[in-house]
């Protein structure tokens, strides 16, 4: 690693065509693409941070990360030359020189998710891979009274995958909640931090109820029982957009959330 | 070809993957894969005929074809059962036994293409090769009047490829509107019938209007002069979708228009 100047960025991605936000051998991860886009800019290798880590097709409206590099490039430098070796699907949106203390990661003190769930009859074909899908209608109230449950601190443990590496399955939710915009419903959600599968594993159970097959406050029974085995499948991650990550204001940082604006009419 | 009955179908597709709507020898075509699938249902080779050939990247909220096929099936078995073995960027929407005087293309009235347009500093990620792209704010009002001039009967070689095969450069544009929502434009377009390329070049000739390079009444001289090498260059196929094609209720087909939904909150 380089000393030099600490360097927060904004990114932008699709993420069907990676393995996920981690760096993988294969080369496959957003973050490898990055690495490799920055290290061209910066004549030097570059390690990325991430304020939190996509799954495999899970998207990015906004992931935050922090990097070293002794380059002198101004900020619009590493925005648009990145971007020139970046591929299309992940998109520097800004640069900022930040504190030595600055870290992606452990600095941010929320997490936003997005899922965006396309109702019809036959799955979406131009929006294949950027929306999840069921093919019936789902109870909307039913789901919005479910939702209400989730908020505030619990043990999300029903919620979180086997491979899950937290040191406490305790988050707090500080927002839960479903609209609908003609045939797409927005399930948004918000918190200090998220376990692996969390949000899939809570649009999954939501579903569940908003099919009927269960009644709004079997939510609390999932946040009491602790099991993973009692809730719903995880969902596809298809339809997931990490969508903001919130830091201090002391940090200096650009606007860090965004929402999914390819919704209704 | 079998003879037996004559069988229309609504399809969706996303261009980017495909060499254009049209079969290609390499099988990159939109058709070939629609084909296939149908073959597969049919039980014997099965040739489309399409209401409009889109360009290679173009996409498709509702093409509409038809086909024979000897094989006794129904409506619902042509859309799900082809839809399991088309790719996941193709999809019917819909299956409509037909007489056998209809014709997807002959009997075709009226087309509908819209156009998206997103405007930021930085370039679509999430919405590559959905959306088209340009770097700085437009002029609201002065590609909205630009537009009104292109209304009614002309002679569009103005706007016509090169390569286009139509009998007459003369059509008639029932509507060209432009709507702004939040970062996107909407352009819509709805004629008889296009030119190869048409779409593209007039939403390339309407963004240089948009830029302040040419005043409104710059469309009057493109009609006039009717020579493609005074106007702009062709715009990018990604934000370009087919969205409706019109015919008369006697053939009694479902809906045949729909709309971009991916914007504006």
């Amino acid at each position: 690693m380089v000393a030099g100047m600490r360097i927060a960025l904004g990114i932008e991605y699709d993420g069907k065509p990676f393995c996920g936000w981690q760096s993988q051998a294969g080369g496959c991860g957003v973050q490898d693409a990055l690495e490799s886009a920055l290290a061209k800019m910066a004549a030097h290798p570059v390690r990325v941070h991430a304020a939190g880590r996509t799954d495999t097709g899970v998207h990015a409206l906004i992931q935050v990360v922090h990097f070293e590099s002794g380059a002198d490039r101004p900020e619009s430098a590493w925005v648009r030359g990145t971007n020139a070796f970046l591929p299309p699907g992940v998109r520097v949106l800004w640069a900022r020189q930040v504190s030595d203390e600055f870290h992606a990661r452990f600095c941010a003190e929320r997490r936003s998710y997005q899922y965006v769930l396309q109702v019809s009859p036959v799955a979406p074909a131009v929006l294949h891979g950027k929306v999840g899908w069921y093919h019936r209608p789902l109870a909307l109230e039913a789901m919005q009274q479910a939702a209400q449950h989730l908020l505030g601190e619990h043990d999300f443990s029903a919620f979180r995958a086997a491979e899950c590496q937290a040191k406490s399955p305790i988050k707090h939710l500080h927002q839960a909640s479903i609209s609908q915009h003609g045939a797409f419903y927005l399930f948004e959600f918000s918190a200090n931090a998220f376990l692996h599968h969390m949000v899939r594993n809570l649009v999954g159970s939501l579903v569940y109820v908003g099919k009927g097959e269960h009644a709004p406050e079997w939510m609390n029974e999932l946040l009491a029982q602790n099991n993973r085995a009692f809730a719903a499948p995880t969902f596809s991650p298809d339809g997931l957009y990490l969508t903001g990550v919130g830091y201090d204001v002391k940090w200096g940082l650009p606007e860090c959330g965004r929402s999914i604006d390819f919704l209704g009419r």
